[in-house]
């Protein structure tokens, strides 16, 4: 039987913005990696009305409804409670559950409340899915054809309870279908340019490949999935999805910088290494933000010898060797500072490679010469250093991403040479 | 009429997980900063089929339902042409759209192509949104009292759609009901603990007044809502919701850092700038992470100096003066090496604070003596420095904002006094 899924994420903090769902995002994509498909992402109130709904209409478009989400200690959670008038079954106590309950204060060294032991009560007719990482039980439920499994929705909780229990019992309960993703990032090209470049390439698409444009400031992702189709196997699909991702790079190979779910500092990182390489930031406009991107990928003190947050003149000076003429005569925004920022950054922190970035964020500090958005940004290496400035301009957090994308990709370009 | 609100947001990314619905958010807190309650969020591919459904249902249970996604200029954008089918209508030419569109390219000195003219084609029934920062116009459509609403799925494009005319316009054709929130912002204290101490206070809420739990890392937030009873005027709701706000403070005061949706890093600038201090950070684990949170915030230019990414040892010792002995001691991640790299900061970057971090962040770069997980911060003011030792481990993304909130919190407390 083909599996098909709806996630339903249940808490007025979601309907009111309060938290964003990145659970849903991401076991999205672990159900997707393994050829069960979504078809619809249901977010309800922590209301017993609005969560029956949802059930009863998830049941009829899906044959796996993955519940998070109400499952705390607190008297706003819900769902347990919703769950077994649903299901017409009593709680009773979970015996290996309250054990591990316990254990978890104990290790805490912390005492136990009533509503810690109340955790362990779970609908007679369910089956518990352990939850290693926390208190609250996940609870696995089967009718009429249909799995219903309600986990918490603290992220690293339900995490933890998909990859050890959920995922691999759903692929047992099911045969999923073969779903396959080719995701091709590219960057500097926009979006319709981009379609009308590879249009011919789009049209001759057989039915069973769909391709979708995911633009992400300058960069855009195309993925492409294929859903296979009876007259091929799995193995003839990859094969041909594998042509067809081959044949765009005769018309946008120069725009492609990685193929799959690799982020532009991976990129980098991996570059970097196989030539090992070292990198020094300096950032004013992005705060530390360019760092942090680059510091996030696992095994990034390979090559990352450090940065400096540079907000402040006196800092470029004392710390970057920022020269006082280029900052009365240009500015701190300007091509010059930036230069001077990424070789005294190179210099200071002993790195072969440096990047720099200065500009105004906004919303304010703007002038009528360099008004809001006015980005320099600046690359040092041995053979000498290219800057560049732009003008960009969608608000503070959204320039800094910019910012962030433009000088990672300059840095990426200089070291591929 | 009372308001309620369904957001529809359509694109296969989301269901796939490739892309987060943080569209979905911004709309939630706008719709219910304005008294307009959503009482679903629903996600679904770009199938006409699905979008039909989906169509249907939304309109049922909400009397405005706002869409997102599937506007864009590509061949996999469907929802204009489902709209136009949906409400039987044909599609036609907007004239002031077109205007509009060349202009955008005249602008950008880019030729335009016929996928670009094609985003003025707009189904007759419908009114025009204007979307002053992209080409695909949205579309307002109104059928049995219900009002649908088509926008762009690109955050800051459907943000200033929303802003400029939706809003104002649901406001106008709707009377939304008076719907309060209040939040109060805790850190340091577990959420069934924080519950047991204000478990009288929670049990004498009156039916109309709604609390929710909602922890994130070590912070949480506690959300009261309040929707107005026919007894009571909006003031008197509002006067009730203040009282009982005051009377946690006698119960968890100590853990309270802010109401409203004010960050930890937003209190942080405001007593500094208050009492005219400077800060620097020094990070290793966090790498830039604890900087770009300090700059996210306009205005931190007003007392943020700069910062040092020390990640080598030698950037440790070369820019903060960080002793070998101490390295050689101690090790990086030690309370002593934070300590004189906060100490080292201060006096580098000429700050009357500086906060620092050192860490195994992981996976990789764990010992028997210190695992992955193990964190060391540090603050050092005018009157000496603090430090503290902790292990937290839930993988590297978690385990660098946990640290990021500890020393925050660290900051905070020691220039409150």
């Amino acid at each position: 039987m083909t599996i098909t899924a709806e996630l339903l994420t249940i808490g007025d903090e979601l309907l009111y913005g309060q938290v964003v769902n990145t659970n849903a995002a991401w076991m999205g994509a672990e159900l997707g990696a393994r050829g069960i498909r979504v078809v619809q992402i249901t977010s309800v109130s922590d209301e017993a009305a609005a969560i029956v709904a949802a059930l009863d209409a998830a049941r009829t478009r899906a044959t796996a409804v993955l519940i998070t989400g109400g499952l705390g200690p607190t008297k706003d959670d819900l769902t347990k409670h919703v769950l077994a008038r649903y299901f017409g079954s009593e709680l009773v106590l979970h015996e290996p559950t309250l054990r591990h309950v316990e254990e978890i204060f104990r290790r805490f060294n912390r005492p136990m409340l009533d509503v810690n032991r109340a955790q362990a009560l779970v609908p007679a007719v369910c089956e518990v899915v352990p939850n290693p990482l926390g208190t609250a039980p996940g609870m696995w439920f089967e009718a009429d054809g249909v799995v219903l499994v309600s986990m918490p929705g603290v992220p690293f909780e339900m995490k933890r309870m998909m990859t050890d229990t959920v995922l691999p019992r759903l692929a047992e309960r099911f045969r999923p279908a073969v779903l396959r993703h080719r995701v091709v990032q590219t960057i500097g090209l926009g979006e319709s340019f981009l379609a009308e470049r590879i249009s011919a390439w789009e049209d001759a698409l057989p039915p069973y490949l769909k391709l979708a444009y995911l633009p992400n400031m300058w960069q855009l992702r195309l993925r492409l999935t294929g859903i296979q189709p009876d007259h091929l196997t799995a193995e003839q699909l990859d094969a041909e999805m594998s042509e067809r991702v081959a044949a765009l790079y005769p018309l946008i190979g120069e725009h492609i910088f990685a193929e799959g779910e690799t982020t532009l500092e991976e990129v980098i990182q991996q570059i970097f290494i196989d030539k090992n390489m070292t990198l020094a930031t300096t950032e004013s406009c992005t705060g530390g933000y360019v760092a942090h991107r680059l510091t996030s990928v696992p095994g990034s003190s390979g090559y990352v010898r450090g940065g400096v947050v540079a907000y402040d003149n006196a800092v470029k000076q004392a710390v970057l060797g920022v020269r006082p003429e280029t900052l009365a005569a240009h500015g701190a925004v300007s091509e010059e500072t930036a230069r001077e920022m990424a070789e005294g950054a190179r210099r200071a922190l002993g790195a072969d490679v440096a990047l720099a970035t200065s500009g105004i964020a906004g919303p304010g500090g703007g002038t009528p010469d360099k008004p809001v958005g006015t980005i320099c940004i600046a690359v040092a290496d041995a053979a000498g250093t290219v800057s560049r400035r732009f003008q960009f301009d969608r608000g503070r957090e959204i320039n800094i991403q910019y910012t962030a994308v433009q000088v990672l990709e300059l840095v990426r370009r200089r070291v591929l040479g």
